[in-house]
């Protein structure tokens, strides 16, 4: 039960601070209008490590359903805790922009823009191509997935394997790499919990000048990274057998 | 005696390079006009490093009334000590920003923007609504908090607790993400001492165009990080008592 | 054969992050055109982390033929590996690039630019000028092997010597520093394999609006980089005989 | 012996990032134009982070003769050493800055503003005012020399002290934020060494549009920061008796 408790508060934390920034960057009247891509690439690395650095002693901190599975698939995580591990994912996704939202409230009110509001919470691609769009998340969360993997390298002996807090940093510099190389063409949700919980709630939340959620998109940022990170727990396999 | 001199050194600290970034962004003749968000988020992550590091093995680096008030509430720090600490800390805090006036003299001489000349004293937000206001300090204030409980939790155990040194990186970290996630709105006080013992020698230097002290706002950025504070402090018993 | 596959993965990682901070700054239709340089050299560098840290334990993380000559020449690494690890490293330039052009494969077909193009494959002169481009490059992996020497001195007794997961850091912040303070006349590849393998794959895959690969400038950044490595290779010798 | 060739190539490696980044944003004809305050103040820690590790080890890493002094006040290094680290810390940056030069030999042909050249190589007010700009170079380097005693304590028992490799980040920290919260007035120089080296070298080398040295300004950045450094000193030995 702390397992699940830490995996939502983690995967909250890690939003409220990601897109954080992001309502930061694109809302009218803030201060932080001009964080640029290099604020985003940064504060998202920064979200990961206190969402990781805070869960990661009791939960292992996966805060990502793409992370989960590719363990599980793996051998390294039991696949009878991974809904449990999604739905908190999913559920402090959604706790996390709540706080955002209340954070950002007079902001919200004097945005007219809803494709910014939108941002806030899920993610769209710059260049609209489903397909290629997907490669991209596919990619990005390859390198995340395979990075965990050496990362938490230490540990992979047991089962079920986790993050430790030492691990956050090395592992927020990787989602910075990330956001900063790969990023680009999708806004690298790399994460089905950080897209999908959000687009959930601003398809529920009253917000003035709201505008659709772009369910249309919606699969590709689940689909995407959940590939990506099993293509690299195939690897991860691969390589260890020649070992 | 010696942990009280150490908690207005480290306040100190804090404050001459935080609120010295801002002065170099917003005053007239500087050479650090375009360090924009980022570099304002940045430079207080780096300056709460310092403020740490150095005072944190002495004094245990609250440097925040809402820390100190907090770890109270939690049992983790004595109440007897606490008057001391935030006295320390406002008197720290109006030692660090003296320190900035000295160093950007003639910048301050050189600019006329009386708002841009409190801004370099105490927060401002910036859509005013202080419900709202209160709320963002609450939730920054909060994740602040809930944050320090968890670096500092190899030795939460002992009473008083306290950060150590080790502790100063993941706290930079932490104030890097709360100001570019959080800080939009009302710029991040999190903390009664930096927000009120600047405005407070603001009232009282003789600056040349200078503007009201704002004291209207003055109870947002003291109540505000104090509620987030104490809500941190309960969040973080309630998960005990389920471990 | 498991070193050179990590020498092929850590330098597949390091260019996938690093030529990806450059296609998102410099095509058409990216999210991330505001990066700037600080997004450039923080990026490279975090992608310098990246390739260290996968890859350290098992092959010792060179990524780079002018490191794995230099180490040769120094007495610390096998001359008769050497040509393998050079292969490798350029194989897996040559991946990670292929993966960028996945990655922004949208956003090639957008750019009509064709330096813009090249540059998201190899490195060009701000100002063409052979001599003093080679010159900058000798200096860049001068300060780049000479540092390496110092950051991996703890194992520099042993022979092959090679850097360490722990050692990410220091030689991620020392790329850091290349790029911000010597990178602005060549774009510092100080990396033969960086420049070369990308410049290959550039010259066979089939870009839309792909202009000519720059052969004649190729050899700067491949003569450059070893000599400027094998003079800190140098220099390292003659101070170890003064100790 | 060793000591001396320590502190000269830990001050070259100083000022070759540190001008080199200053080179990169004020030349004609460089990518890194756009870097800003940001950058400067990024890659000034970062250089700072590659001069002390590479030298801590040996020589104790002053690479600053304000630091030398101010150890020497407080009966942490013998005066007997100090002329010879201070000599070679002048002449290590005068190196450092040679190197920069040949770095960016095309660019400063480019380049026609004589304020711009003289920028790369010592430091020179916003706005001119020498008593204030020396409380500004005070107050900076009071900062350095009073974190360094605390960033170095743990040896501080003992004589001759000095910084080791692992206190290279938290230095670097320490100068990133004195850059981004000190620097706006005078470009903190914070070191004489860094200063007067680079300022003679100007004054010899044959640089095309080369304009004055500006010697009558070079009292300041001398001056200030060993007077920072003594009132630093003179603090921690008062606070000791404290405790």
């Amino acid at each position: 039960m702390i397992t699940f408790i830490f995996e939502f508060i983690g995967t909250a934390l890690l939003i409220l601070i990601g897109n954080g920034i992001v309502a930061n960057l694109v809302l009218k009247g803030t201060k932080g209008s001009d964080s640029g891509w290099t604020g985003i690439s940064l504060a998202w690395g920064i979200a990961v490590f206190i969402g990781v650095f805070v869960s990661a002693d009791t939960s292992g901190a996966h805060l990502n359903p793409a992370v989960t599975i590719s363990l599980a698939v793996a051998g390294k995580f039991s696949w009878s805790l991974a809904p449990g591990y999604i739905l908190a994912q999913i559920l402090g996704a959604m706790m996390g922009n709540f706080l955002v939202w209340l954070n950002y409230k007079k902001q919200y009110e004097a945005t007219e823009d809803t494709s910014a509001i939108l941002a806030t919470f899920s993610t769209s691609p710059a260049i609209r191509s489903p397909f290629w769009n997907m490669v991209t998340e596919i990619i990005g969360a390859f390198a995340l997935v395979f990075g965990v993997f050496y990362i938490a390298g230490g540990t992979m002996g047991d089962s079920p394997v986790s993050l430790g807090s030492l691990d956050a940093l090395p592992v927020a510099l990787l989602v910075m790499g990330i956001g900063f190389g790969l990023g680009g063409p999708t806004g690298y949700a790399i994460n089905p919990a950080r897209d999908f919980g959000p687009r959930l709630l601003h398809s529920i939340l009253p917000i003035k000048n709201k505008g659709k959620s772009d369910w249309g998109y919606a699969w590709v940022p689940i689909v995407g990274p959940i590939i990506g990170g099993v293509l690299a727990s195939l690897l991860f396999m691969l390589i260890e057998t020649l070992q």
